[in-house]
């Protein structure tokens, strides 16, 4: 067992790690910290939790972290990037479910996420935690950034198709709905159930912080050759999911993109490619930490239209966050992580 | 490990029965029936147990449902009444999910369900699921009549109350809401999302099939005298869950209500009585087999005020069978429910 | 045509005025207030008025609203009564759609409230805008209290029963059920879609503000005449809409409530009493000034159930300001208020 | 006034339909037809209508339509072919909501819909109703096609640049969201709330019927130049509106797109061109006969994104319907169409 210990606990992200941490049986939950609610218990602020998180939200020095084996920040962006380097110090590995470490590149960073970068230092050691990616680097890594729910889902669906050079890496398109609680905890107007229930918009078509993380993930599967994307994310009327619908041109209208995808994700726990002509639900995954796939030539023409559905807080957060974690320790990669779908 | 057969497995509660049973580690699951889906592999039909159930739905020859430990009827009412005694001669013990051996009053079963009873002579023999009222007989049952979802909400809410003779039992009232899925999986123009989806109505005033269920187990819990209840159910806009509002008067205005329930449920695995004060909401317990209770006196009056929410399909269908069934074998009550609800 | 002011136009109950005070053909809308977003169009905020109302919001100052014949507050509690003796003074006749002129009793206010009043003198020229119950006071009146949204579903649902004193006063209960909208524009986590959709909850149990709203209420239909309720207000996930299901005792249980009722309502044009053994449904309301009622005696018992439903940002409040406002300038009552409810 | 009949009422296109004709001062609602609900008051299928429309269900004899000015079929495929010819001979004008005159070629229209076509040698007398496009036309015609609800999002869209011939007419992706109404009022498992809810999915990715129709109608925009796009539907669970996001790269990076959308729509009284970096909800053009669109450039590249939204049941159906008529019997384009959207 392994001791664990969680920054932030009080969004949906850290809500989602604890009901996943709670029942893994390599893990014992050492200690969650919240400056606002330090002394509360968890399940209070968390009803769901009552009978299976005991702990009480404490302070960051009552929660002595240092003594753990992993630390998760489930924290707003800025704030793993100016503890991390101490508790890398104190032998404590890291997984960070912000951004602070998913762009390699500093200038970049600082530019979309409009702060200066605290531990620039770290983020060549850091190692991007798509496992279908990067699993032998997550295994010896100290320091991991979780990817972002839109970046899982439009690089596991890009993926195969980069990989094998099959598509023309200009024009790319990536057209996500996510459901609500993507846009997080926060008390805000346009999050409000009387705003965005019954409601479909776009947000953020001028740029989103997560296009440079994808761009980024897509030129290192493309081994670094350039990709031009269009990503514009969609805000839907649904608590938990996320369906990206990518578009893209075939350069060898010959290949059978059915069968690359099956053999690419054959040995992958938590990539499940459809048969072909099927439409994933986002249902199908809600819960859980499984990405599902279909891929589509309409009309058989040299269009490939790709449907990548996952659970933003699972696969897109905390699951895959455990997943790393399982990785990192040496833990059978599904520990903890078989979750049958909640349908209907 | 027990061999267990689901008949009917083509509703809402049978994908849930059948995500829990794929999980049950005392679980064999040997068959699946469905007359008209026959041959299709199940997580064909529900994508969300894809990789978790591997069954084709066979029909009831395929089945071979007689080499079963136990059998689940998940079926619609009137099904199970017509197969139970061969099944039980044959030495399966059953569970029914729906309602034909609910009612102990033949007379009154055949008035409120509009058929014809097939096998009278079991309702005396079946027990009534509801392991808070009635663990010792289950547990020795063949036959067990699975309570409704509305029942179970109802039932568990005032069941302190009738027990300690604590309330007028003229003058109850139970006002009922409840998410869609408790409609079933049948097409129909009423439950369309675009008819249900933000819309709120009462339904079924003048009497509801679950109101005699209720009524009967009422009066069991209040040792036989005899209880008048209103029941007013309605259809709101969610998919799983169960608020049961409840109304009384107490006759002994000193009574400590809150402790009355903390006491009587203080060894329930799944019933869990909330602080004084508390509004249960019905996500803290989505997915789960748990009730939540809390009890209100408004303004310190003699009207006591009830919150009960439960998962429809969970405590309200298919993890009470799992939990029965659980009982029935010997096995620990919570065995394969140890499920941390869903939220957000 | 009259020069109407708004007052604080940037909650639901504003934009909800002014879609309707736009295509009133007797209103000429002069000014909408808001200290916080002064200077920006109203069509900016609130899209879906774009093209139809051309107003910026403006400071108090700009506003000039002692040139108005008619002022609405749409503001939060305790706006409406610090500037009412200005405005009045002025000659300007005003619609308070706070509560601040709701309770004729100044310490039953503050106790509710929480604050001290700012103008207890207005308290009892103040006219309770119900225009079922007030209308000819309403007509002659400066100073309109338009009624909370729970309070109209509520007193509508039972008036015709306390007229006629045909149920016993004590043990009245009003189980009611609000869309989300109900909670306002304000940013709070437990408004948040996330929070809100496919959720189910009461809250307020202890006690509401609208309580001592309806009690009063209900009291003045029974001239004077002691009335106890329990009223639990309930959160349901939809966006517009409130269900009061009602529960009294009658008194006289020969009598035809179904006739009562439609006698009662028989000329109002914002009440439609559906025929026997109706469920109306919100969305029937929707967006529109209607009230429909149904009425039920389950089993034919002595317990009569009301079934009340309007839109909450209609009937119960936008809508009713509307129609005190025909009242008070003498137009026909249903003027600008002939909406075909949106349905689907 | 003119004399109308509606065919097939039932649906919602229908319900629409009559809550927009119920109060068009220029209307006179003569008959609506069902063959399975003759005798039924359309208000006791639709209690909305309760008050607005008094009309029965009648068959169609009894409707006597060849005695109307104007018949609208708000049929599903296929009604309306059989029964033009004999209504156009008896002076009739006609306006079919559904598909069965929009396509002009019949051999397709065949291959797409699946059935032969009763009345070809109409299709080339037919004019498809979009009167951004066809609005002489359409003042001329007898019998109009009015348009899909995608086709109308996704022409408006594209129209400007393609009139322009300022996108590369390949390449086109089109990928749009629909609420559940788009789907109809027909009993079907997976458009039921506890499907379609809390859900994501595309669908018809192999090929939509509405396909066809908007590659018609954009070549017709680009005078007849061919025009090659990918077009992907999806379910989202909302009960109105369409958002079309919509993909084409410029062929002149130097144009002004905001410029060019603002010129081409300035006339057009149901088209709002949102200013610059704006993101239209759906929620703002509900109930009303509008398609607000916007129009960017992600990071000032020469990919132009489109973000077009209508209501699918007015602007994509029955509002559009009614524009249709004003122009055919030369009453102003916007009667009984000025209609404020509902907002939250």
């Amino acid at each position: 067992m392994i001791k664990v210990g969680v920054v932030g606990g009080t969004g949906y992200t850290g809500v989602e790690l604890l009901r996943l941490l709670s029942h893994h049986p390599e893990v014992s939950l050492e200690a969650i910290t919240s400056r606002t609610e330090a002394g509360m218990p968890v399940a209070e602020m968390f009803p769901s939790l009552r009978g299976h998180v005991d702990l009480r939200f404490a302070t960051p020095d009552e929660a002595r972290l240092e003594r753990c084996d992993l630390v998760f920040f489930a924290t707003p962006n800025g704030v793993a990037m100016k503890e991390a380097r101490r508790l890398l110090d104190a032998g404590v590995r890291l997984i960070d479910l912000a951004a602070d470490f998913r762009l390699a590149d500093v200038d970049q960073w600082e530019r979309w996420y409009g702060m200066t970068h605290a531990a620039p230092e770290l983020l060549e050691e850091a190692v991007y935690g798509l496992p279908e990616v990067e699993r032998e680097a997550i295994a010896r890594a100290r320091l991991v950034a979780n990817p972002g729910c839109y970046p899982t889902a439009v690089q596991l669906g890009f993926l195969p198709l980069l990989e094998a050079n099959a598509v023309a890496r200009d024009g790319l398109v990536a057209d996500c709905k996510s459901g609500v609680s993507g846009a997080g905890r926060k008390a805000e107007v346009h999050t409000l159930f009387a705003e965005a229930a019954d409601n479909f918009k776009a947000y953020g078509v001028a740029g989103h912080r997560h296009l440079p993380e994808i761009r980024q993930g897509l030129q290192r599967i493309a081994r670094g050759l350039p990709v031009e994307l269009t990503f514009v994310p969609h805000l839907t009327p649904m608590i938990r999911g996320i369906h990206a619908t990518l578009y893209a041109r075939l350069t060898d209208p010959s290949l059978d993109v059915q069968a690359l995808f099956a053999e690419r994700y054959a040995g992958e726990p938590f990539v499940d490619v459809l048969p072909a002509g099927s439409h994933p639900e986002t249902r199908s995954v809600r819960a859980s930490n499984l990405c599902r796939i279909a891929v589509h030539r309409p009309q058989g023409g040299d269009v490939v239209v790709v449907l990548s559905v996952i659970d933003n807080l699972v696969k897109g957060a905390a699951g895959q966050a455990v997943q790393n974690m399982n990785l990192m320790f040496g833990f059978p990669e599904t520990l903890g992580l078989d979750l049958v779908p909640v349908s209907p």
